[in-house]
Order: structure tokens, then sequence, then C-alpha cells
């Protein structure tokens, strides 16, 4: 490298890999020559946008010229209504990513300060620490996927600045009562917060059992992560929001950029909170089909792991990646777990009845054909 | 201050400014009891979003639950397209905003080197350099608020990452020839890159005059920021994008949150730039405009600075502020410049026929009064 780019380019920032994009849905299409390509892979919702949504977007098409309210105060108010909640306890932000970035922001000295977690977890929390240039420590999840407290611990010090936990887990599926976590934010140390990230939070149940809101809006130490991406089917509108102690809210509310959740997002948001009845579509298809699917998945002989969200992460009989590769070529996308350091496992996000069938037949088919 | 928080928070982050939202225009209408309220205040585009790209989004609300494309390969493709440039040179952000932090992220190595810039500029070049730990150094325009060149280089040492620039200039209006530009950037220490703000570029005639992508893609140092915010009608969908040397949009590519861009912005974005009509009468309507504005605000006792953007920097001959709380509470919300350290001048975005007509008939009045 010339010696002016070293300069240039932060020492952080060098030891990213280079960005290499999937294929697309039209690309698997047009490499297989498909008509029909299923993507089981985001965890997106199965049922679509909201009807509901999608006028709220088409009638609100005309104010894309406007710059958005600062600070989205519309779009907290509802949040606040919704959960029952002072509405100036919520940060919302493009995407629950860019929360985890400004809570990593607020907090972290580089160079000197730590952030913990399990591994695997959601890549995020990594990447953002490592572009603060803050230390990364993880400790493993247990065989089983359950949470290794005692070996979290042992990695905290007095410079750790976060604790970051998902819950229900990505990829596990596997979930915690919130009255653990509750436990363990008593015990971080003052200068520590844990954030507990529920994207998938809507799909658990009982959700009051799981959910950490009622510890964190008494705690000073926990930060509650939720995403319109899931229940809501708004991941291509990027919305996310952050529940959080008032000080820590005020803080994140003074380093965001402006402008960061686009118009249409925000009236999208509030009105998905407000649409009832596709929540509730949403949570029994998702309830029944993750139970039917678990079920049909250890027929053909795959280990499944129980599961509080809208995926399923399983083990299958033979080699995950050929399968995987197997199924992309049959136009089903689903999701290796190579880059969460497991080979052997893929996961795959709840479809529709129709999809979660066509699945079933074809993996049955491919592991038949050993 | 608790101990705990003193160590929680990151000193930089502690001297930002508690978050204060302005009135919006529902919330103006009330407090005056007025049935119509002008907004020139934001420079967003006063035809409104385009009928065409209104279409593209309605079409495409069914795709909100969706998630992107990692790194809007559609969306980069059809800018090379529109400019005659490499698409692997552009990176796409939610807002120029973000393009500008990433730049900073990945250049800047924080409590070692330096960002330098004019004052007054763009307030979120000196946000995110602080809140990214690193110094942020300005140097005073001239009086006539055309560049200091000098000024500016002896600004620049060997830990200047990032040399900063708004052409046209905000909130001035005043633009300089992109061979001017060229020359700066040759000048430059190996180690630094010159951005060119050109947010406002579209409006600035002739543009080739003005521009510096010419200059961008023969250099190794120069990076153009463009928006969608003003001639595309597009600030509500939070859409920017940077133009710069393969190896930086390389990092940059490496860095940002894989999903920023939101999927509906990409749409619209796209169909934006297929819009030749809308940026037809737009661009008449400003030129025309701001020449007929000056003369009015001219004969009414302003001064008014030559502007090349799509909004007029004047300064008038009483308190300006009391001017922009008269105009305010007759429903004509423009911008004061006192957060740029101008109280005596004020900022007013290019209106419709009529609202520039009804701007200049109050300011007229509320002139004639004293």
């Amino acid at each position: 490298m010339k010696n002016h780019l070293s300069k240039l380019i932060r020492p952080e920032v060098m030891e990213f890999k280079p960005y290499s994009p999937g294929l697309s849905i039209d690309e698997i299409r047009q490499k297989y020559k498909l008509d029909n390509v299923i993507k089981m892979a985001s965890n997106e919702n199965p049922l679509g946008t909201s009807p509901v949504v999608q006028e709220v977007i088409q009638k609100n098409a005309s104010l894309a010229f406007r710059y958005p309210a600062a600070g989205n105060p519309d779009l907290c108010k509802a949040i606040g209504q919704y959960l029952n909640i002072d509405h100036q306890r919520i940060v919302c932000g493009n995407g629950s990513d860019e929360i985890i970035d400004l809570l990593i922001r607020v907090t972290a000295v580089p160079g000197r300060d730590n952030i913990v977690a399990f591994k695997p977890c959601f890549s995020i929390y990594k990447l953002q620490s490592r572009l603060c240039g803050v230390e990364f420590r993880q400790h493993a999840l247990n065989n089983d996927f359950t949470f290794d407290w005692e070996g979290l611990y042992s990695l905290i010090d007095e410079n750790t600045r976060i604790v970051f936990l998902t819950n229900p887990d990505n990829p596990s599926g596997h979930a915690v009562p919130s009255t653990e976590l509750g436990r363990i934010a008593e015990k971080l140390p003052d200068s520590c917060i844990l954030i507990i990230d529920e994207a998938y939070i809507d799909f658990a149940s009982p959700v009051e059992e799981y959910s950490s809101l009622a510890p964190a809006i008494k705690s000073e130490n926990i930060v509650v992560l939720r995403t319109f991406s899931k229940m809501f089917a708004l991941a291509g509108m990027r919305l996310g929001y952050g529940i959080m102690p008032h000080f820590l809210a005020d803080y994140l509310k003074r380093i965001r950029l402006p402008f960061s959740v686009n118009i249409l997002a925000e009236k999208a948001g509030i009105a998905a909170l407000n649409d009832q009845t596709f929540m509730n579509t949403t949570f029994e298809l998702i309830a029944n089909e993750r139970q039917l699917l678990s079920i049909e998945l250890e027929k053909i002989g795959c280990q499944v792991y129980p599961s509080q969200a809208n995926f399923i992460m399983f083990k299958p009989p033979s080699n995950a990646w050929d399968i995987f590769e197997k199924l992309l070529s049959q136009g089903i996308i689903i999701r290796p777990l190579k880059s969460y350091g497991l080979p052997d496992h893929l996961r795959v996000s709840i479809g529709t009845v129709k999809e979660n069938k066509t699945l079933i037949k074809s993996l049955k088919a491919i592991l038949d054909e050993k």
C-alpha cells in the first residue's frame, strides 16, 4: 500500500473485510432459470407489507420533498402510547442499527473502553464497536445455545461500557425470562449498561414473561432495542428505536444526525402501531407455523432448536452448505450460518403456509437423495 | 453529575448541547392562529414532490417489508449512468449527512487528526468531527463571503485528513469555478482529501463551470457530495451520495451499515434521475425567481449576496431577528442565521412565484412600519 494511503485510512478501518454482496432474488431467478424464488433468509414478515400501511405510504407520497421533523416527535409519542411509557425515553433511528451505533458512540472511549457480548451474536455489535475503536469481547454461548452468565461476567471489567444481549436470541431463537435479565443488570458495574435487543420479542409467548420493558423503565442501566422490520413488516423503511433511561436518551438526541428517519417511515410506523389486526394475524401465523415446521424438520432428521422468534435454527443430518446450495438452485433462499461460526447449522425464516410446505418438500427430497 | 455517569458518557459527547426542536408548520399555524404557513427555511424544492416520483413511491409501497439490497447496486448504477461515471466510485447514504460521517470515520484518527473548513459552514461537518473525537479547525470567510484560501492553508498540517468546502456555499450562495478547487486539491498534502459538498450545484449556471465532478474523477483526493434533497425534491426520503476515488469508495463500503438507504428512497431516487421535465421546470423557476427576488429585496433596502443556489442570503436594513419573528407570526418561515454566527443576516429559500410575492409584500410592510 502506498505510504500516504496508510496514513489516510484509519488502522481500524483497514481491518474491515471488503464488501461482497450476495445474490438478489432477481439474480438467483436468472442464474438458475427459475420462475419463482422464495426468500426465507432475512426474517422478514411472510405476509408482506400490511395493506393499511401501504395505503398510508401511498397517501403521504407527496410529502417526500419535505424534511422530517427533527427528532421524530410524532413517532416517539405514538410509540410511547403503544408501549404505555414516557415518550421521552424513546429514541428512533434509521433501523435499530443506528441506535446501536449511537449507544456505542455516546458511551465508549476509543482505545480505552470495551464492549461485551456472547458468541455468536448479531454482527453489527462487533462491527460498530471496532469502527468506534473499542475492544469487543465475546464469550461463547453454551453448547445448547443458552447463555453462560458466569462466562460473560468474567469478561466485564471497569472499562466495560456495554453488554449486548439479544432476546429472543439470533440465530438460535432461544429466549430467557426478563426476570433473569433484570438480575443480570443489577449485578453490572455502575458505569456499564445492558442493551437487550428485542428485535424478535413480538413472536415470544407470553411476551410479558420475556420482554424487558418493565425492568428497563425501573432501571438506570437497561436499554431495550426494538425494530419495525419483523412483526411490523417495515424492513425496507429502516425504522427502529431504543427505550432507555432519560439521561441516556438525552445524550443520544444531542449527537444523532437530525434527520436520520425518513418521513414515510415515520408515517408508516405510526400506522403499523395501530394495525392490531395485522399484528394478530402475523403472530398466529408465526406461532402455528413455527410449531408445524419444527415437527416436520425433526421428522426428516434435523435437530431443531426451540425458538421464540420468527425463524428456526436447525442442524440437518448431512452437510449444511450443500443443502443450502441445493435449496438455492431450487429457488428457496435460507440462511447458512457459516458467518456466525456455525457451519453445520442452518436458519430458516418462518414463511407462509405454502412456503413452509414447499421448503419441507424440497428439503425432504434433497435428504432422500443421499 | 453522578460519578458513574461521568464515566459512562464520553467527554466529547458531554460537550454537545441539549437538543431543542424548532416549531413545526402545524405548531406555528396553531400558535399564531393561521390558515396558511409558507416554509422558506430549509431549501426544499418549492414545487413539492414530482408527480412521476410520487407514482413510483405509490407503486412500490408493497415492497416496504423487504430489506433493501445491501449497497444499493441499482441506485449506484443509475447515478453512474446519469453522471456518466463509473458506478463503483459512488457510495449512497441516508442523506449526504451519512456520507460525511463515514468519510470522517474512515480517515480521521480520534485524538490525533484534524479537519479543516471555513467559518461559517454546514453544522454537520463540525458536529460529526467532534463526535469522532477529531479536532475541527475553522478559518473565517472573507467579509464578502468569498473563500480565503491562504487563511485555510494556514490551518492545514500533516495531521489534516479532510478539508470541507461547500460549493455553492451555504448560507451565502457564493460559488467558485471548479478549476479553482482543482488547484486547491493539488496543493493539499498527500494524506488529506478535499470534500466538495455540491448540495446546491444543480442550481448553479453554467453547472459545468462550477461542478467539480470532472476534476474529481481525475484525482485521487477529491470527493464530491451530492444530495437528492434539493433539485430532486426528496428531502424526506433521506438520500445522498459521494463520488470518490475507488480506494476510498471501497473503504466506505466496508464500514457502512449495510441497509442505511431505505428501499423506497432507492426507487424514488432512480425515478427522479430520469425525470428531466421536473428538473428543467425546477431550474427555470429557481433561476428566474432568484433574480426577481434579489431585485425586490434590494428595492426595499436589503443588502443581497449573489447566489448560485436555491436560496438567497441578505442583510435587512433593520434588526434581522425581529424581522424573522414578525414574518413567522404572519406564517412565513425563513431562516435566521444566528446559529451560523451571522445575527444580522437572513436566508430565504426561493419559493413559488406566489410565495416569493407574499414574502416581499410582508417584508415591505414590516420595514415600512419602522
